[in-house]
């Protein structure tokens, strides 16, 4: 039998949470030996929820005072490259949580410290293991709706990101934040990169959120182009109130795709025929990607067992950044964008 | 080119009005010439509505005073018998309402009075002419789901009968009032007669509408077993007040199907994420109906412009009234009951 | 009463039967009167199965030779500025279909002979009397869903285009012969005009279908910014062979709305549970918008017999047409168009 | 933090293997120790499967040689009184599967061994953990839909139930063996008992499959009065082949509720337009209700690690045999059959 992979989580807020209870409650291969994250309430409150003794406020700590296997990374994009390359250089394994870093620079660099260190690298692509999008990938793959002629992805959240995630200076923005598992998901459906992008952008509550940052758009839609002729959509709003949205569709030369659901819940009530039937919505990305969440962690420590590379890898997670960059150059110049304008 | 089929309408209150709308809006080979109904009040109403000139208290007067081919008679059940002789006697072409009659003493005799006359008859079971049901019949007649072994069949309706059709004293109550198109639904679809069934009732709102008629029920399930061994089921609810609900499921050998939907619209909305989607639902039967209501009175005035046989015939009436009798004397005898012990 | 309106119905193809249909079976307030179309075999067909006695080749003779108070014009895109200026200098009431015209000045001549001979125009942008579609404008325009901050409106049709209508240099292409309806319909129901388009195109069945024409599509994405601030897309695939896709969904302030279904009919089977539930879907557009094709007609007529000026006006018709002009020269030059430079 | 439980599973057949997955895989609070089966093949296999180290031909033999904390019990219902009393005497916790037992008497027996042995007892009414169940429950427990007035509970299976299992002088049938969990179902959710019980059956697939058990049937009804007034419905069909179909609705006196789905998975395809939209169904009970299993096996660990008593207790587990029981008199008297005859 296999012995259970030590996991340090490095991040205590809500990804921290979802993958902590995603392995706690559900993956008995997975142990949290130790968490760390700089605020203190955040931590404790994560770690007293899970049952996690060690708690630091750094992960050099971590590495210090305690034994893992690996590490679990869900902070902000900027810490990226260098709690990567900490844990590479520990020998630690990697989980990644998305957008992989902020440019295609720190991409490069996390991938060459993974690769010179021998550990793993599995990016937090979750959808990659979503029963319905896994199946949804194995029957285009398969040929049942023919070649993919274009795909709308999008990805529509309920609340306002926080200032970091929102603000061009310190992040990509709400096309890296939210709608990078969108640039994943559309070239790994449509078994092609993309090759031009077009953007636009809107701003509709920002000023009633006191949001003045420059730039800080809410709703999105980028066009674009693929490699093999086909077109493609990405559409983010966010926050949208509605609910967690995130349906695809593929349209191929032989027929139509539809993944996912607004469905949250089957119980359909209606007690007022004025109002109407109601059924519960996806209200949150938890409760949508909580089998996709578990699956991915699962994985990713079944690849640790194992000593074999995760699916969602550095490459994937590099092509997801380059999209952001395109996509972001592209309402700022108000113009197509190639993608070989920022793969150079 | 064929002559428009000038109509007496008989009966101007709720079923008059839906068919009158139908014919006056949606069938032009149909002309409505006059409208016969007691009632002063309802008569001028529907006749303004659809435009309809002479109007008379009986239908002695409308034969006496205006030239009509045929007669739409959507009175109360007690009166169909002597409307529908007196109508086959001045040889005018007949389309009868559900339920057929109060018996099948009754039946008969409406069977042999437009027999002797050589007019024609056609009950009015639109769901028969409805495309789902008609779509739903000829995909089981075809084989698609196999030998057929199981229905369910429902009619909820929103709202609470009147008085007559309520009291088993004047009508045969929901059973007849509004399950009729249920009994004929089953035998239709399952391809089969009943051999026996067995009815629980309750009466949940009664007291709170101060009905306080003997034998009342506003709930309703009839257990049935076919002559082709199937098994069937009938449930009545009304008033259920959520809207009106006519879905029906059919298990046969090879597999299932479903016919209808509760969903009224497609407009489909969320604004609280905490409440869920809302959708609008089937609130009225002329919603539900609309095209089957149509259909089946251009059925009825293309019978008559060609002289042939409607389908839905006083034989299929005949059936549902002796379902609804055998269906009624169970709960009162709280006992199985047998149809041959009411086809005697 | 009001008097039947007569119809000159000019143009006996796939919408000219659609619309016969629509009013010989249901609209008894119009009588198509008179038939025109150039191809004999085209006409004696549609003649016959709508029982239209009168035939001509040219609206000319129809003109000459019978009596009547509209036309209702279906014929290709190129004819109808002539064929209008023709029928209101003869005061006839047209319904015109979409698109409305090849360009602007086309548009611009059609509403001035309209006004200059006091005859009406109504536009056939039968979206907008759909039951689905008018009750989410009323909706939306009723404050439920907030400001609108987004819409996406598809087509995508089942067959392959004729080939005039497939052609740059004979018509505007798909965006125009297919897209029309969306071009009305995203500026309907954001309630604000497009500002600016940017749009890519995909031919990825024209070779097998041996179509060689220049700049031939048969993928269709625009991405759009309002005046309001909004974001749209419109998306057109043809043939996309499964199906007839009209869906529309708008995210407000407040919430989304999604406007129609690809369910085609609520008869749903399950035979083997290895393939799963079988839904029919929407085939084509005159089964997903009967209603609207019969409200439409009913609309011009009542318009006609009332004198009052129909909704789907020369102004929507124009811009549809202008949305068109600036989506077809953003993929031409490859950069978005505003369309200030469309207005001139 | 609490001591993992250590589990002896009683068979190793298709119930055994879903629950050794679900503890194995997602519940790491507990811990299967020992697999217990005379079948030494089956035994083999899903020890194999699941990583279990001890196995044994029956349950003395464990408990003599491996220390455990509680049993699953998921043999045939004929073992569940001997092997009950064997662990409750060795002070095992036990958690049993549906039917509960054959008869009332050994509902008691179990029930009082359990008693007096101070061990905990929870029967394997999984719909009671499901998260749409729950959901449903809670929501008419606080009045949503008002009082409810009747309830369908269907549980149609894809196969042919074992020999034991579908013979009434070993089993109670398919009323025991696969309606168990609707006769919990209607009560639970009902909130009353059921008063009186009429059932038809019916024998449509016995002879192709060459059953030729007395009193076989496939097809079930069974229409039900409760305490409360209410009116039920339990249907049931198995082989039914289509997929596993266990849907329950709800009418109260203020509205309906709709419990589950056919749809298996959120991935629609199209490719066909004369074919239609196919969706997954649900095809099987392991994955209708994963996330119901996991739950009930972690709320039995719970109940262990916290000695509290757990729901789905053994009184719900004796209603359940006393529907069977009257629903089985029923068909065979041809008769409505009191529960106070069963009761006694």
């Amino acid at each position: 039998m296999k012995s259970r992979v030590r996991i340090c989580m490095v991040g205590a807020g809500r990804v921290g949470k979802n993958h902590s209870r995603a392995i706690t409650r559900h993956v008995p291969d997975g142990e949290i030996v130790a968490l760390v994250d700089p605020m203190e309430s955040v931590r404790n409150e994560t770690a007293r929820e899970f049952g996690i003794e060690n708690q630091y406020d750094s992960l050099e700590k971590a590495l210090e005072e305690v034994e893992f296997d690996a590490v679990v990374i869900t902070t902000p994009t900027p810490t990226h490259l260098p709690l990567t390359e900490l844990s590479a250089e520990h020998g630690k394994q990697v989980f990644l949580e998305k957008p992989m870093a902020l440019n295609l620079q720190e991409c490069d660099q996390i991938m060459a410290v993974v690769d010179k260190n021998g550990v793993l690298l599995q990016i937090g692509f979750m959808r990659r293991f979503d029963p319905e999008f896994v199946m949804a990938a194995e029957r285009i793959e398969g040929g049942e709706i023919g070649e993919p002629m274009m795909i709308k992805s999008r990805t529509h959240g309920p609340g306002l990101p926080p200032p970091w995630a929102r603000d061009l200076r310190t992040s990509n923005g709400m096309l890296a934040e939210v709608n990078s598992h969108d640039w994943d998901t559309v070239r790994w459906l449509m078994g092609s990169n993309y090759q031009r992008v077009y953007t636009e952008v809107a701003n509709f509550k920002g000023p009633a959120n006191n949001v003045d940052t420059p730039n800080f758009y809410d709703n999105v839609l980028v066009n674009m182009k693929f490699e093999s002729g086909g077109l493609g959509l990405i559409s983010g709003v966010c926050p949208c109130g509605y609910g967690y949205d995130a349906r695809v569709e593929v349209i191929g030369e032989k027929g139509i795709m539809q993944i996912g659901s607004l469905e949250g819940q089957n119980v359909v009530v209606c007690t007022d025929r004025d109002h109407g039937l109601v059924t519960p919505i996806v209200r949150t990305w938890p409760q949508r990607f909580a089998w996709a969440y578990i699956y991915e962690l699962e994985h990713f420590i079944q690849c640790v067992q194992t000593e074999t590379a995760p699916r969602a890898s550095g490459t994937d997670g590099r092509w997801a950044v380059a999209g952001v960059l395109a996509g972001t150059k592209s309402f700022l110049e108000e113009r197509p964008v190639y993608l070989k304008e920022i793969l150079v």
